[in-house]
């Protein structure tokens, strides 16, 4: 006979049977498996449900993703009862006692630029001479470019200081060294589980066919090398350098309580951007530098939601995959203590907010950024998605 | 006994000893296998040499490419000295025989601007109100964005044209609809073999030792949509719906011939950007719509080159990975008959050129339009790089 255990949800815990989400841990260095998390435990899925052995006795979740909407809700399903009752006890380890990786194999990233706030506030600070904050395009269509998916790395993982060129506008030619305005970027990322052929698209009404579900997306940026490389083409190297996620993919089917209608869109948007139903979501966010909370961003407030992002993304034919990432972009609120960005919140660095009793403005070297999220669950539960926490090592350039 | 053949190499062949491509084949829809080839000839590289069957059994070239630079230089050693005595007949194939394939899986796809021709065209034509068609960032970075990397197809897979938002200065509000100004932008692709660390950066000199081979690249644009999307970051749907790759990859190891120096840069680039080796490529190219050549553009003429490439997207510790292309731009030199963009040859439709027969300025459904390319080789021999053709079918929107 197996031992088995019952579960154990704490009182208030995020991440009860409303939330299920989906990570790939390890105990130790030894082999990667996928889990769900209930209370503080994470539970072995292939050891749960040994039917689904070949999906989830796997390094990442791409396998799983792959099959498509009918097998996530069947699934969520069946972990949901199953952890409800009896569980091998060998399938269950406290979350302290397990190593958390990179969730998926990251096929293409877009990160877009949802948040009218955060557009309008980098609009007024990269270009100041411009009447209008935001681009004639921007309420048209969700303004997005492709990032670098090689430098997506999970929470825990160290980011090292990126060295590049930058110019200020008075210094007569570039230099080189380690970008002195190190900058993070709060945003959710959502995850493709199942794509579409080249040569077809996908429609608002078929986003939750495709969408897998959401991670917490800290968008390092160095805001002085991209000042100075970004046009004609775009943010290059002041972002490639890194990108860090959540551990925790929760499933989109975790956040149907979390939907909420998007800020009114005015001029309606082209049809292929229109939707039937509220894709807004209700996911409040929390920056901590230090151990300090310093902001706390609505998700709420996004201007363009992820099923117009894949609508957008696909009405040209591109094909979308297994693991594609769409970031949202900054997560900016109306107020200051809800913007995603130190180059907001302290505009531009010029007016410095006090973290740990000093002025600070942007990251500096050994700094730790925490970045959380929780949404609305089933039956007033609460989802949690986890946290993305980085440390910050010096350059070595 | 295995029956043998010795193959030939038709005089002025491109496919000589010199080159020794690698592809991946099928026989009809079997099975994908690596091979080389040689005159008229596909050599099946795993009946060639069964000790590398491991790598060459395959459906892609990147397990080949990922076992690093000496690798590289010993098996191509090893099948020099194969195909130039008896090979097993039943690893010969004419080449009008198989059916080629996407060469090898596609990691992260960044896209350069490195022709001085080209960016100076686009400048004047995007934006004529500017007193220097360059930016100021042009001369001292390769200015570059990261593309799509699903919608990267081999030569041979047709392209419908894609949809999207355009919006004409005299345009009220944007419309929706086929792109009505497609075109083209003759490339070449530079394939990573062997990659970087992330938090590690490559030099200029150890490009060698991670550039595995080149593709010619045809970067699909659609100026109607990308005017109207690019500002402020950067090309997406205008560019995102398909790139076009040859399906040979000349290995950089049959190029040293082709080396050449690149145009003078002043001002000097930065330390980390500075070349000991002439790092310019002379690859002639030639671009053909519906059957005339139109173009001849001289890859030799581009202002920053593949290491300078390599070097620039590492030097922030951005990883590169087996599969990493870098594509150059468009190749345009200083003579209108060598743009390597329709954009550029009909200087933004306003100067239509005649194909047969007719007035043309962009590309028009059932047009087909092939890239080729050749560089020099060992002992005078020619590299041919072979073609990249495609034929764009109607939009479906």
């Amino acid at each position: 006979m197996t031992d088995t255990i019952r579960l154990h949800v704490p009182e208030n815990s995020g991440f009860g049977m409303s939330n299920l989400p989906y990570g790939v841990y390890s105990v130790g260095d030894g082999v990667k498996r996928v889990a769900t998390r209930v209370g503080d435990n994470v539970v072995d899925l292939a050891m749960l449900l040994p039917q689904e052995e070949e999906v989830f006795a796997c390094e990442h979740l791409n396998a799983f993703m792959a099959q498509g909407y009918q097998r996530w809700v069947q699934v969520r399903e069946a972990i949901r009862s199953a952890v409800g009752g009896e569980v091998p006890a060998a399938a269950v380890h406290p979350v302290s006692q397990v190593k958390m990786h990179l969730p998926f194999v990251v096929a293409d990233y877009v990160d877009f630029y949802a948040s009218e706030n955060h557009a309008s506030n980098l609009g007024r600070l990269f270009r100041p001479d411009n009447p209008d904050p935001l681009m004639p395009n921007w309420k048209h269509l969700p303004v997005g470019y492709h990032g670098r998916s090689s430098t997506i790395v999970v929470s825990g993982v160290d980011v090292v200081r990126p060295c590049g060129q930058r110019k200020g506008p008075n210094d007569p030619a570039p230099v080189f060294g380690p970008s002195t305005r190190l900058d993070i970027e709060a945003e959710m990322g959502f995850v493709v589980g199942a794509g579409n052929e080249m040569g077809t698209c996908i429609g608002t009404d078929e986003a939750e066919q495709h969408l897998f579900g959401a991670v917490i997306f800290n968008d390092w940026s160095a805001r002085d090398i991209q000042a100075w490389e970004y046009v004609p083409l775009g943010p290059n190297l002041g972002k490639s350098f890194a990108s860090s996620i959540s551990p925790w993919v929760v499933p989109m089917l975790a956040l149907k309580q979390a939907h909420c209608a998007t800020p009114v869109q005015d001029p309606e948007p082209l049809p292929y951007l229109h939707m039937e139903e509220p894709w807004g979501l209700d996911i409040a966010l929390e920056v901590e530098w230090n151990g300090e909370v310093v902001s706390r961003p609505p998700y709420s407030t996004m201007y363009w939601s992820p099923a117009q992002m894949l609508a957008h993304t696909t009405v040209n034919g591109a094909a979308t995959r297994t693991g594609d990432v769409f970031a949202s972009g900054t997560i900016s609120g109306p107020d200051k203590n809800e913007r995603g960005a130190f180059i907001e919140l302290t505009w531009g660095g010029k007016e410095p907010i006090t973290v740990g009793g000093q002025e600070r403005t942007f990251v500096l070297d050994g700094d730790t950024i925490t970045l959380r999220a929780s949404a609305p669950g089933e039956g007033g539960e609460r989802i949690d998605f986890g946290e993305v926490t980085t440390t910050i090592r010096p350059a070595t350039c």
